[in-house]
């Protein structure tokens, strides 16, 4: 080593000691003859006196070598805020290992910069302590979460990265084979399909913090690569796997984020997360719960809220505390934000801070019964405001009153930014309605439907529910898995109301129902979102921020300038414009990956 | 959990316990009315003993729950083999949880299948104990690096693997960018550069287990995606990384293969590696070393010896203990191996096992005086078959004969199978000579050349020692590592004599150099081979034997059929056929992918 101590560990029982200290000139100010530099190492920083005059060229973000004594501070000018702040090291040897030239990004915690800019210099804004700080608590959540891991018998398992396309709802990454031209291997989506591989070979505990690729367009919070930590565990049922979920969240809490979770984490039908929340991945940290006015209000004459409830529809409201009290410019600004979100706008009455009276357009609509008991009925008060969304499709009134729900949190300072509220969403819908009236696999098609709708999922796909689970917290999903089927007649069921045919699922998924004919034992899983947890973790609000070199929009990485061009002598290499040879099918043509010949 | 017990965890103590467990057939065998299961799951196998008919219906690899009591076996009925074998469990209750078509690879150890066979029903191969027990020692291997490295410190941080196209000896892996159309990524073949922009980020002590890229040419024991154990340390020496490399290889000896290394491990420079086996990862579990012969034999009449040493070139010798009483047949197989190997021949001769008197082709050709000290010089004893090498360049020599070195210690069963011998390679060259008379860099042009040399390396480039360091396993470089250039004024001298241009620099890894501008500290690293590592471990011969999904040659997955054609609508959405916009320079045209524009 280089260095003797660390520099953030000096204290004041170290005086006397001679020290070799190497780090980074963090601040340096001249006093005279003396000059007074703070050396910052991953440890942390401690002040270095200089008395000689070589000290005058050091510059900030040197990397420099120092020997000298750790001496008590004179009286007076001890820095109580600094670990170190007892102590000084009053140096007799400096060595300038590298200079800096003058910074882009200066290395100081109180300066913003923009993203494109951090990004550019990331080896400088990682100098700075917040953002190291991100990085070094995603190395611990990955030691807690694998100490637990280990300590309940799971295998670390490594499973492919050039694998082949399989359908998972986002498009595939794909990378071009030279050794077979014309084929093209293609970056997982997750490692699902193997982790489900794993347990048909009887390894029972399998876990990974596994990289995963989707190539979206990007939304503000993606990134093409992402991490998750992967579960897949047998003869297990939805319970054993929410108990070793618990046991990960609140150990990363407590360790991490000093806040003790209070096991069982409540459960939550997803149904009843809708109802009550408008979202099946509800913010516990304030009420402001929705309330259905479809019965309330059937018979009305307002036409908006009747056509809802004529077509079997949904109407409700969700209130807000003191809503009664937005200016007239802020009750119209929620008919942009209505607007923005794609909804017509967002019907609402406001209740007379005195008087109680409702007031406002809808209020002119209704009837006075249903104006006299609406107070009531919702839980309002006297200077609340009440906004109401109706929808033939309950979700989508629902979804609207959620996002209401949210935005009422925030505008009406309802939540508490230093709360953590969890809880798992259980009980999800096997299935959703396509466009053109046919089933989707809500999870995925190997979701395994729950006990009660096993024998007859079919009988009403719609309400048919699975053993999936998402864990949420503070309105963030941040892992969901759910039992998978392991019967192959179940699957043929469920594969027949999504309308796979034999012939496409052996296509898309042949070699994994192929696995299911030997035995595949009873088996469930999880996956956490890494990045977002650890960002939750960190108190970050961008995943960015516990990612070492993220890319930015469009998936351009400022630091290296990826992706680029490549050579005609690559494509040409990589077999980029190769004709697949000729095998059984259209390979190519007819919008499915097919299986290639192989030979040996 | 669908079990109450671990099928291979009970004992004698459990007798009178009511048990349920879940595993898998693993042998049925009916008695008459009594039929005996041998119940397999992750933790051991059991004997379960049905009266009941329905027993019947069980094939080998069903999937089965079964509750029952557990029971000290009849007298004599014990099966010591076994750690269950003590007991028996009495069914009373049978579930088959899923079914087993006839199995196309069957679930036996004894059984021994093709490769392409075994990687196709991957799930099943998995079944049996050996290939289940490589995967679970891997995840082993892990959890103790990662222990250790936790233990200094170290934090584990994810690089990108969708990242620019670098030059590092062999082709990337590309990845089309659908949004930026005409732009590519390229999958890392190592996380190098990222690792020392960690360092420059003051992360100080970076580990990871990481995915690899190289699309090489397939070799027996090649695979597209790989994994390594990849360190990087600031303001550390080179020991200080191989006391580190030490202690994870002790660790790992010592828990997974039962051996305790002794450390310091031995090292060797890379010199007396080449001098002394014809290698730069020299199997130590046998001695037959290498003498050169140069200097002795200068003055002979025999043309291929004199030719090398009027060259200015080596002549040297390796003896095969016992070897004189090889048949002439198997000397002639000598000369097949050297030229299967590109060599014209293996000179050789036989010193008769009676007189010590040398014999055979070259014998003939030399002096009396050259002969008659021969044994003395290389230590040979009489019955001993010497073998010769003479080139021009050393190096081409000693390769040979270190090749026949391994070959005489498999032939003449000199090698102790159960022995470990470590040793680490050290003092590497900097530069070797390219064929157009220029430098090549034998490690990366970041290597850092040893103190020795920094100042002066462009006087004998041939000659420059290196901060680099392998550490070498049995005839394995199970890793390898170097301290790095920090200082650009040697970085640039390097890039001279290496006839890098500051464009090529710049175009090829100028946030590197960027990023050196601004104080980077001292740093080192090393990357363990991570499937090579745990191959050895296992005592296995192929890395495959340590990969969940490995691939065959070719790059071929059996079990997926990855690599597949594309449609034409995947092709069309990734814009593989997009031009790149127009940027500065003629990306795509001139040898070298220029870095695109961005406008965000």
């Amino acid at each position: 080593m280089i260095r003797t101590h660390d520099a953030g560990t000096l204290r004041a029982s170290d005086a006397g000691t001679t020290v070799t200290l190497a780090g980074w000139v963090a601040r340096r100010r001249d006093h005279g003859g003396v000059i007074f530099v703070d050396l910052r190492d991953a440890s942390g920083v401690v002040q270095v006196v200089f008395r000689e005059e070589d000290a005058h060229a050091l510059r900030n973000e040197f990397c420099v070598k120092v020997v000298g004594e750790v001496s008590a501070r004179p009286a007076g000018n001890e820095n109580p805020e600094l670990a170190t702040g007892a102590i000084e090291v009053v140096a007799s040897e400096l060595t300038v290992l590298s200079e800096a030239a003058p910074l882009p990004l200066p290395v100081d915690d109180t300066i913003t910069a923009s993203d494109d800019l951090r990004l550019k210099y990331r080896y400088l804004d990682l100098r700075r302590s917040g953002p190291a700080k991100a990085l070094r608590l995603r190395s611990r959540a990955n030691q807690i979460a694998r100490e637990i891991l280990h300590a309940h018998d799971f295998n670390e398992i490594e499973t492919p990265t050039l694998t082949r396309s399989t359908p998972e709802g986002a498009r595939d990454f794909l990378v071009p084979v030279r050794l077979q031209p014309g084929t093209w291997y293609a970056l997982p989506q997750s490692p699902q399909l193997f982790k489900q591989l794993l347990m048909v070979a009887g390894m029972e505990r399998y876990y990974q913090i596994a990289r995963c690729y989707r190539d979206e367009d990007f939304r503000a919070d993606r990134q093409p690569e992402f991490t998750q930590l992967d579960i897949e565990m047998s003869f297990v049922t939805q319970d054993d796997v929410i108990a070793l979920g618990e046991e990960i969240v609140a150990k990363l809490w407590s360790e991490l984020a000093d806040y003790q979770v209070q096991l069982p984490i409540p459960r939550i039908t997803w149904t009843d997360a809708m109802n009550r929340y408008g979202s099946d991945k509800p913010d516990l940290r304030y009420g402001v719960e929705l309330v259905e006015l479809t019965e309330y209000l059937r018979g009305t004459a307002f036409r908006v809220f009747a056509g809802a409830i004529d077509a079997g529809g949904y109407v409700g409201a969700v209130v807000m505390p003191g809503g009664a009290s937005q200016t007239r410019k802020e009750l119209d600004g929620w008919q942009d934000w209505a607007k923005a979100r794609g909804a017509r706008g967002l019907a609402y009455v406001v209740l007379d801070a005195e008087t109680g009276e409702p007031k406002g357009p809808v209020a002119k609509n209704l009837s006075p019964e249903h104006l006299s008991g609406l107070a009531d009925q919702v839980g309002a008060k006297p200077g609340d405001a009440v906004f109401f969304a109706a929808a033939t499709e309950r979700r989508e009134a629902q979804e609207l009153l959620g996002a209401a729900r949210i935005e009422i949190a925030k505008r009406a300072k309802l939540i508490d930014e230093s709360a953590w509220a969890f809880c798992w969403v259980v009980d999800a819908p096997m299935f959703e309605k396509t466009e053109d009236g046919g089933w989707h696999a809500v999870h995925h098609p190997f979701t395994s439907p729950n006990e009660e709708w096993e024998s007859r999922f079919e009988e009403a796909p719609d309400q048919a529910l699975a053993y999936a689970y998402d864990i949420v917290v503070n309105g963030n999903e941040i892992g969901g898995g759910s039992v998978r089927i392991h019967r192959g007649d179940v699957q043929s069921r469920v594969f027949d109301l999504l309308g796979i045919s034999t012939e496409e699922a052996e296509d898309k998924f042949g070699f994994l129902l192929e696995a299911f004919k030997y035995g595949p034992p009873p088996h469930a899983g999880i996956a956490l979102g890494w990045d977002r947890t650890c960002m939750l973790l960190s108190g970050n609000e961008s995943i960015r921020e516990v990612i070492a070199f993220p890319k930015t929009r469009g998936g351009f990485d400022p630091l290296t300038t990826a992706p680029t061009p490549i050579t005609a002598q690559q494509r040409l290499e990589a077999g980029i414009d190769a004709k697949p040879k000729a095998t059984a099918g259209t390979p190519g043509t007819d919008g499915q990956a097919a299986p290639v010949q192989h030979s040996n």
